[in-house]
């Protein structure tokens, strides 16, 4: 099957069926229909190779995905890669465990896949402009920025959002209920990166309210999100104190593991303990109870990431985007 | 910072340098070390260009997937990501529409990214040989099997748990716990894929059991295993018939919806439904009741895929691999 038997089989020239699966505008619709329904019929692919041969520069896009447990991430990918697809790029995903550098990781694959760009997912962003020298292309923070960096704004994109205002968000809206005693659960307070923001943002919430932070209500459970770690924190907590009404978690999949370890201690959601995360999975309106939550704009946030790499690669323009989160109101909180 | 540099450094050879960074066993242990040192410490990246060049053939393999709402492929797609990049090759991760043609989309992507091979997690496997003709690469079907095609064993491979004896033994799992009244959810009972695979294993258990099958007691949701529509399915069973003590579910994610639809139909599980599903998910561990599940073996059944897809490049050579699911007992099944 070639693209002149298709041509035959419609009774238009090759060049015509060309124009079609090119997508050029000036080819009648019932030509169109017509060619497609018999390219559609016959099974006929297209034979770029010759395309290909022209374009001489890789179309391969790297994506470097910190936190392998992360579901947040997993529903982003999806919408990364088909955007990238739709732009004419080719996704080589790559995962990171917790510990590794995402930098070093990002320049091993530029070179050995010969990438034209990068979006990192995730990463501790404290990096100098030196240490960054070894990525040699264009590259977009997704879910993070680097305000803890020296680089200039210049120098790179992200998109993301502001994970102190988020977290200062969700605790106010925890203490607008009436909740004083709010615990939080936090990978690290000083891991340089979200969870490092995010653990600022329930504190400026604390005391913006007058509230003294009680560092018997602050547990560091380590790790990157993961639940078992996350589970385990959550046990320590409550092995030291009872004294709250309200816990703040850091992401959704550990607020579901928070809430598992609450109950196995005989305390209910939202009765005894009320729970509010960030994140806004899909799994997290099925989990009983509904977990209420920041939502992240997850599919905006990777069609943003590829349109704005698609830009860098084009203008060499950077571009910095905060997206807003928005609470979602489960049944895991309750007014005290 | 050239390989120069790093020999200069460590005092030995360029060559020397070249033989640990290719992995080569004849290097004493003290200059490897030295020498990994060095490069980690001055970040030199081996520049592989030339290698690349003498290779000439593409390094591609194509990962569709189907079902994009599906947790438990997230999991495998970490797995088969990493085991592709040890073995050198780029994964090309394609993810599908529930009511897309994975055979027409793969035989897409393998001419517009030159792949070497492909991997098909999840699909619609009736296809004949005619059909799969259009596939030009070795391939290997991961999680399910082509077992309603006309296929040749020796046309393709597969790894797979057996669904129809692991979705029998969930059932059978429920009987001996005294169940006799065991409702069914699934997405069809005729796709021609794994959902028809598990339903004919529940019909199996409960006919070999002598319990007669109530059609009152299935319901069929449609889609590809999402939670939505899964939710509204088990809405539908609650509105038609209550008399059930027990639940089965094809996949965790699903079990989760169904199980929070119960709840809000005012049923407990366990006490008055006992749910079991397939899958094994981490989440399901720290969802309030823990999940009943048969576990499949996520982690395997990727480095299997892999390691079979690279043995028919090499040799040619197919393989079936079943691997076994594992019941997990959670909180979500008591006997009556």
């Amino acid at each position: 099957m070639t693209i002149k038997d298709i041509a035959r089989e419609c009774g238009v020239s090759v060049s015509t069926v060309s124009r079609v699966l090119n997508n050029h505008p000036d080819v009648s619709e019932a030509v169109r229909r017509k060619v497609l329904s018999a390219v559609e019929e016959r099974g006929y692919i297209p034979n770029n190779s010759a395309r290909d041969l022209v374009r001489s520069r890789s179309d391969a896009v790297g994506v470097v995905v910190r936190g392998t447990g992360n579901l947040f991430f997993s529903a982003m990918i999806k919408t990364i890669s088909r955007q990238l697809e739709q732009r004419g790029y080719t996704m080589v995903l790559h995962f990171l465990d917790s510990d590794a550098d995402e930098v070093k990781a990002g320049a091993i694959l530029e070179r050995e896949k010969k990438l034209r760009g990068l979006i990192f997912l995730g990463g501790r962003f404290d990096y100098t402009s030196a240490e960054l020298a070894l990525v040699g292309v264009p590259y977009v923070c997704c879910s993070y920025t680097n305000v803890f960096g020296s680089l200039d704004e210049g120098e790179y994109s992200s998109v993301s959002i502001d994970d102190h205002e988020t977290a200062r968000r969700a605790v106010e809206y925890l203490i607008r209920l009436g909740h004083r005693r709010i615990a939080a659960l936090v990978p690290s307070v000083d891991d340089h990166s979200i969870s490092e923001l995010r653990y600022d943002g329930y504190l400026s919430a604390l005391i913006d309210s007058g509230l003294e932070p009680d560092p018997a209500l602050l547990e560091e459970t380590g790790g990157c999100f993961e639940m078992p770690e996350t589970y385990e924190g959550m046990c320590r907590l409550l092995g030291r104190t009872r004294d709250f009404t309200a816990l703040f978690v850091l992401s959704d999949t550990t607020a579901i593991a928070a809430m598992k370890a609450l109950e196995d201690h005989g305390l209910h959601v939202p009765e005894d303990v009320s729970v509010i995360a960030i994140d806004g999975l899909n799994v997290s309106e099925y989990v009983t109870p509904t977990l209420t939550t920041m939502v992240q704009p997850a599919e905006e946030m990777g069609r943003e990431s590829v349109r704005i790499l698609a830009e860098m690669l084009e203008t060499g323009q950077t571009r910095h985007v905060r997206l807003e989160a928005t609470l979602r109101e489960g049944a895991s909180v309750r007014s005290v």
